[in-house]
């Protein structure tokens, strides 16, 4: 499917030199005529990339501005086109907006690299942001920026030379932020958010900080391309952005920087203002895509994580139980214990939700503190936990689950939070524990066992362990939790029953 | 910082000259002198890419089938060098677990650009796959490969003149699934996962499937590195893996067709079995990719939806609360309704947790299906429910709640699933439900009005309604839900209470 372009532009000959173009190189392409019937058709659809043309000045820059500031169209590569080309006008373009600003008659194969590059890094941002509700909801849409200490720029020029007048006053500017590369090999090294590579040099001007009399001049294109390459090769968070400048009118060396995926790219002659608001694109650029993949990594722990107790869910729990159980082993038994908290509703219905949940909060807590770290440890209902603790045998599980129950009830739960109904209340609290060793058991049978001894725990009275013992020696069908629980044959072994200690 | 390289050759001159050839690259090297010391070295921690010397043959295969098998270093990307380049040999270790395979003597510039293009698509994958629990929880770590239709192919070539004779064989042989291109401008238009891009052509040979008459010949340079640029371009889902073939010895040609993306690459020499091996190998590639890209957006999905029933959970009700309260008004109301199924805990202790579950996901069932479109409905606690229906005021509101209520009372629910302890039993369920009108209040007070008048509910009797309404007109202090609830100001109005219909 060809990526669609939405051009648009007051002028007939723009409309129609730039859709034939755009068109030559298989791009989709769609014209209007004015700033509103943009907005109809933006209406209708998004297309992949907007080109206007800003021949006509502020009108369009309110265009630019207004695509820009619209939560629907804020992701959309544009391109501005038309002009003289000059610094002004290119800079004022990007300032209304414009990912990119183009003069009027610029060089097809320089104009299509540069949409090109600009459609993958928006892929690549989407590829990180999805857009459904699920995404909204865990915080994507979300474009506020939050603090972020200024970013590092790297600058990599070749042997020899004078670096390019604006590239000598900015790198004055930025002071200590800017990193001066003498050598390629210090690439590899950087760990600058934004690279500059200078493949242009020499447009004189005073080295305003005096710093780059050691590396002045420029790169070769050959080293222009693989410094790129490196650069890209050096992966994820370690990834810099990339800004190439090259000399005015080396289209074929621009096109193929571009091609290889520099991020943005300038001319020699660039102003010092308009080089400083590229670079802190590119530094924006860096943080959201640094942002978006740590969101996705929050997002999938979020997926595994009770949100109450910060303890793994139920599903965490029970997609890690069958790798546990498949461990275990003679020799390195599994223990797994459900546990549950005793008359737990009776706290909901005299203290309130939240008592209940400074109840959930605390038990959660008291109960990993006394587990190991290697156990598993998670909220599977809404009072019920799961632990499966690898290498425990019967009597050391039997310790380990008493601890959890001492820990539990052997001081009142505080409901001293300010959010609960009655803040100086405080809670006793007791758990009922199942328990059952497993040797190479599926992990959903040792989950039945232990649960069907938590039943056995619960009906003789709460506040107490039962281990799950076969009383049959043969396997109980499934589903083993409900036959044993509803119907027990013979029940559960109860052999070892703790006594209340508080 | 540099990107680790691990060279396992048995061969001391190998291992000095590859290690400075990598050096130069700039890669951070490490050298082992077998397959034992390497073993050891990969225990010690992971590089980022793995060089093996083959010279010696079989022995050398062992370690790279081993590496490829094991789940720790099967994502590593591993490059075979040395032997004579010859097809047998290069298809030998590709098949063994190679990545790429070269012969001894390699130009280091086709070696680095190939080692970088592999760090790139190791990079974009581990992107997507993140390394935690959470991620192995999710089935991220779950390679197994699902039924996956056959891959399709398209391959472009230039004007004129004749295909590799492997290329003319193999598209035979993929009969249907191949899709020759007869101009660029078609790239954009295939939906093929592997795109084939011959700069290479004559190495003769028939045309096996006499098909290649029309496109015949090759692309080149120029054409090669804009196709890559525009598929490349496709973005997403769209975008397919490339592989460039080459004239043999253009290794200028080579670096820079991979360093523009090009996913894989041989030259027109490449036997018929290696071409094909190498095809399925970018068609497993881009399954893998879109198959974790699947996984991140069902993980993201994961974390806002309530396991059991499927709706949504309390996560997503928070987060999407605020923004349909904040969107409400005057003229444009939003009801908030919180409900809880009466006496649940008394379905458990009766008929075990299984039915507990069918109960939670048959009245979800009913609820949903009583609701519009766009209302939200989501699992907040153990039974605890929250609906938020925008432009309802308190009639059209106490309607929909009555409904609802109504829905789950006026038939029993059957617990007839095999799973449940009792598998014929069936149970009467009803519900209670707090409900409050809101036109711009927040949207955790709507939710504490709700919950307060569900108290209220619940205190009356239970299987009613309740409506929140101010008593005092003043907004009480936060939090709102509890000090209503336990000390209610004259307690919530309660002009509605439905009656037990059934």
């Amino acid at each position: 499917m060809s990526r669609r372009i939405l051009v648009v532009d007051s002028v007939c000959t723009n409309r129609i030199l730039g859709a034939a173009d755009l068109s030559a190189a298989r791009f989709d392409v769609r014209t209007c005529d004015s700033a509103d019937a943009a907005r109809r058709a933006l209406r209708d659809g998004l297309p992949d990339l907007v080109a206007v043309g800003v021949g006509e000045g502020a009108a369009c820059h309110d265009l630019l501005a207004e695509l820009r500031a619209a939560p629907r169209t804020r992701a959309l590569p544009i391109v501005a086109v038309g002009g003289d080309g000059g610094t002004a006008a290119r800079l004022a373009a990007l300032q209304a907006g414009a990912d990119e600003a183009f003069p009027a008659g610029v060089d097809p194969a320089l104009l299509v690299a540069r949409l090109r590059s600009l459609l993958r890094r928006r892929d690549e941002l989407e590829d990180l942001r999805p857009h459904d509700a699920a995404a909204r909801a865990l915080g994507f849409g979300d474009e506020a920026e939050p603090f972020a200490a200024p970013g590092r720029v790297a600058v990599l020029a070749g042997p020899s030379g004078a670096p390019p007048a604006a590239l000598a006053e900015v790198i004055g500017r930025l002071g200590r932020r800017a990193q001066l590369l003498r050598d390629p090999a210090e690439l590899t090294r950087q760990k600058a958010d934004v690279v500059l590579l200078d493949a242009a040099g020499g447009a004189a001007g005073p080295d305003a900080a005096g710093r780059l009399a050691a590396s002045g001049g420029c790169l070769s294109p050959g080293a222009l391309f693989r410094a790129i390459a490196e650069v890209r090769a050096q992966g994820g968070r370690r990834q810099a952005e990339i800004l190439a400048i090259v000399p005015p009118g080396a289209t074929d060396l621009a096109v193929m920087a571009l091609d290889l995926g520099a991020g943005d790219l300038v001319t020699a002659d660039v102003g010092t203002a308009e080089l400083s608001w590229r670079i802190d694109g590119l530094l924006r650029r860096k943080r959201v895509h640094d942002r978006l993949r740590d969101k996705v990594r929050d997002g999938l722990q979020a997926a595994v994580t009770d949100p109450l107790t910060g303890i793994a869910n139920r599903r965490f729990a029970m997609a890690t139980l069958g790798g546990m159980a498949r461990a275990a082993g003679p020799g390195a038994p599994l223990a797994v214990m459900v546990l549950d908290i005793d008359h737990f509703k009776a706290v909901n219905d005299r203290h309130g939700h939240v008592a209940g949940d400074c109840v959930l909060i605390e038990v959660a807590g008291r109960m990993a503190a006394a587990l190991r770290p290697g156990d598993l440890f998670a909220r599977i209902g809404g009072e019920e936990f799961l632990v499966a603790a690898p290498g425990l045998g019967a009597a050391a599980a039997r310790d380990l689950a008493d601890r959890l129950r001492a820990a539990v009830a052997d001081r009142e739960v505080e409901v001293s939070n300010e959010m609960c109904a009655n803040p100086a209340a405080s809670v006793s609290v007791t758990i009922s524990a199942g328990l059952a060793i497993g040797q190479g058991d599926e992990g959903d049978r040792l989950f039945g066992r232990a649960d069907a001894a938590l039943y056995a725990a619960k009906r003789d009275g709460r506040d107490r362990i039962c281990l799950w013992s076969d009383p049959t020696a043969t396997a109980p069908r499934h589903p083993v939790r409900v036959a044993v629980a509803a119907q027990p044959p013979g029940g559960p072994r109860r052999d070892w029953l703790s006594s209340r200690s508080a």
